[in-house]
């Protein structure tokens, strides 16, 4: 516990969890109600920057550079509360902390994340293997073993499982091999032509990507020495990273009688309200649904939470703010190249039940080709067919392609059709975009435009 | 005229001007046209890229290494003429040229393009002082004198002006000098903090920035020698480039007896259609409003030249797209730092008559901030007061502002209220944008909402 911060006997808004969610909850919360007093109650202190994680082994360098300052907390007047929480008193509106202390409050928002899945494979206690917990301590322990390894086996071609891949072979000679099940990496995100780029881009670093390969067991005595896989290939390995996914943290939600699923997370309406008026959840800990489709989303993301978390800070004391539903907007840099994907992609459109039609545009990112800093941007963007609205886009290329996938997102939040996104007005420049006349986004759904007004002549 | 391409007698659709208007407008109506015959009639053979003329002194290189290739033309079947038109004869449907032969079209579409201002300053017609037409040899020319130039001059601090000098300077140690009427450079686009930090960036390069000063006379023999100001300072130069503004060339229209305004453009509706229902405009050639006001609106821009030629291209036979007014979406470079802008600055906002309310963020452009590449970037966003919809914004910062305005533009694009800026659903990462707690928009937007919020309580 900070010796600084006593235990406050309450507080008009307590937040439980101090990451993304927790912090920007909090942080939203102090600007419009300057006049009430905030606690944030969180297990682990400090807590590491979520997304810097994978880039802490060469690129950051240690988990002690890739913090969230808690100074920020003292400036916004927050009490920071170090301790695990027990329980929930829902009758007398209290938070139960381990030791018996009990913190009273008006406004209780739930954001207590998630916890990294461990698939049920033999040998998957064994010592070196690791998930990524966002826990210093465990960061460190994970690091150290890294360092020493030649072998690394990485479980899980998620976002997670290609950075850290990238980041290891980057700064290191290493032996690095990335195991996933499904036929690509990055599958939920990308169609297959732009995750093969990236496991092109993973390639030609030096990683080996195995997809479509099932991990059966993880061999070796106390210590790991091996990975088995489904088709009889054995990987040696000194280390296993296993990133499969998260599961939200709703014990505390459960145990309180609040309606929470371990897979979909705590229940909570359009404003972010558990079935409990004075409780809300937002972040990984929270239930999510599709913008889409209305259905469960099982999206976890930073931006996701923090998006969720600036509409519990405004509905705490009236309904102020919807969460639309969840879109979806990632981007990364898998070697040279930053990839970016926002909404549906059109293998998961086609299954959620949407016909769709799609546009694609290669354009250099600079005009004229000879400016220096030139590198290609494909674009592929899918829309509904009959509605001709934009369900979703995916980008590859520079550096902008990371803000690219943004105005895609917009787009996909305004339920934008072809035909409006091909008239997006845009700022172009020499050094810094497409040329006016190919523009990437324009283009790609002036293609998919142009299918619509064909099929229907 | 090139030997490949014989004049034709007729076209199903003829297009004068080979720019960025022309050159869309020809190639979309392709897509959608397949059966009919296209031709464009065009005076300068080749085209320079218009917006990369300002880095054609050492970028680039020459012009030459800046031109629109024409191969796209043949490939797309489209016929190229290039010759100087006379006339067009309404009646008969037909574009007469200079040597009297005509052209007959069904469909006519003017993309004329647009002239550089020359202000009635005594001495503006010496040698060595310049305008920047879109035309190889007068290019070449300037570019001849400038090499050879100590002293050089630049009138108007607007992009071009802008560009030109901070190009000039970094390749050169010539003597540069801006001067500038209002009291900024970029004044149209930009609120004044943020083109005083465009300033800070040509001062620390070595340009000197005259504002608020006004050219009284070109002063020299033959040749230019000098520049003398209204304050009485009297400036060296060997070359002067003038670059104020354009007037739009409605002269082929204007004596065809359509209506058209010799600073505003040729007259067309919203569907770009021109008095005459076979006949369009688009680019620079045509009259514009404002998308805040549907007031005349001066913004000449090859991105807004392109948008207004797909909606050309498409309503050519049926009225399918609608020109929503003009936005104005901007970016540049000065020094190292990228600047880009959208709609209303706030002081054009107040001088429109709305009351304003603005939100302002900085933040860094990678997170945790010890990632490689991190600049800060600041934002300012404009929102109207009553309603809370955005109607501008500012950014600064590293090269990913090029495509972050076109997530304001495309906000701005759906009238999106601060409350809904505040909520956008974004991708970000650690190599590539701000993190997700303080992303640039969702932070400026959410410090205008809380402004309104604490109004209202």
């Amino acid at each position: 516990m900070h010796e600084d911060f006593p235990v406050p006997e309450a507080a008009d808004i307590v937040v439980i969890g101090g990451s993304a969610a927790g912090l920007t909850a909090a942080t939203v919360a102090r600007r419009y109600h300057p006049e009430k007093s905030i606690a944030i109650i969180r297990r682990d202190s400090p807590v590491p920057i979520p997304c810097g994680i994978p880039y802490i082994f060469g690129t950051i360098g240690s988990v002690e550079r890739d913090l969230i300052p808690d100074a920020l907390l003292d400036f916004e007047g927050i009490d920071l509360v170090e301790e695990e929480v027990a329980r929930l008193d829902r009758e007398n509106r209290q938070v139960v902390l381990a030791d018996g202390t009990t913190i009273g409050y008006d406004k209780l928002i739930l954001a207590t994340g998630s916890t990294p899945l461990i698939p049920p494979i033999p040998g998957a206690d064994k010592q070196n293997v690791f998930v990524i917990r966002k826990n210093v301590d465990q960061i460190s322990e994970f690091l150290t073993a890294l360092r020493a390894a030649h072998d690394v086996v990485i479980v899980g071609g998620g976002f997670i499982g290609v950075e850290f891949a990238d980041e290891i072979k980057k700064h290191s000679d290493k032996n690095v091999t990335v195991v996933e099940m499904l036929p690509h990496c990055l599958a939920l995100s990308f169609d297959a032509s732009f995750c093969a780029a990236a496991e092109k881009q993973l390639a030609s670093a030096g990683v080996k990507v195995l997809t479509g390969e099932k991990v059966t067991e993880i061999t070796g005595g106390e210590k790991v020495a091996g990975v088995r896989l489904a088709s009889g290939t054995e990987l040696k390995a000194d280390v296993v990273l296993i990133s499969a996914g998260v599961r939200p943290n709703v014990e505390l939600a459960a145990q309180a009688g609040l309606k929470a699923d371990p897979v979909a997370g705590i229940w909570v309406d359009r404003h972010m309200r558990t079935e409990d008026p004075h409780i809300f959840a937002c972040g990984d800990c929270a239930a999510k649904v599709s913008f889409f489709t209305g259905k469960p989303c099982p999206v976890r993301l930073a931006s996701v939470a923090t998006m969720e978390a600036r509409v519990v800070a405004a509905n705490l004391y009236e309904n102020r703010r919807e969460n639309p539903g969840i879109i979806g907007v990632v981007s990364t840099v898998v070697g040279r190249v930053a990839f970016a994907a926002a909404g549906l992609t059109e293998e998961a459109a086609r299954r959620e039940g949407f016909a769709v039609v799609t546009g694609e545009a290669v354009t250099p990112n600079r005009h004229p080709k000879v400016m220096p800093g030139v590198t290609d941007t494909r674009v592929k963007l899918v829309f509904e067919k009959g509605s001709g609205v934009i369900l979703g886009g995916q980008a590859l290329g520079g550096e902008s392609v990371g803000e690219l996938i943004n105005v895609v997102a917009t787009c996909i939040l305004n339920r934008m059709t072809c035909e409006q996104v091909a008239l997006l007005q845009v700022g172009t420049h020499p050094l810094l975009t497409a040329a006016p006349t190919n523009y990437y986004l324009s283009v790609a759904a002036e293609a998919a435009a142009q299918k619509l007004h064909g099929e229907r002549n």
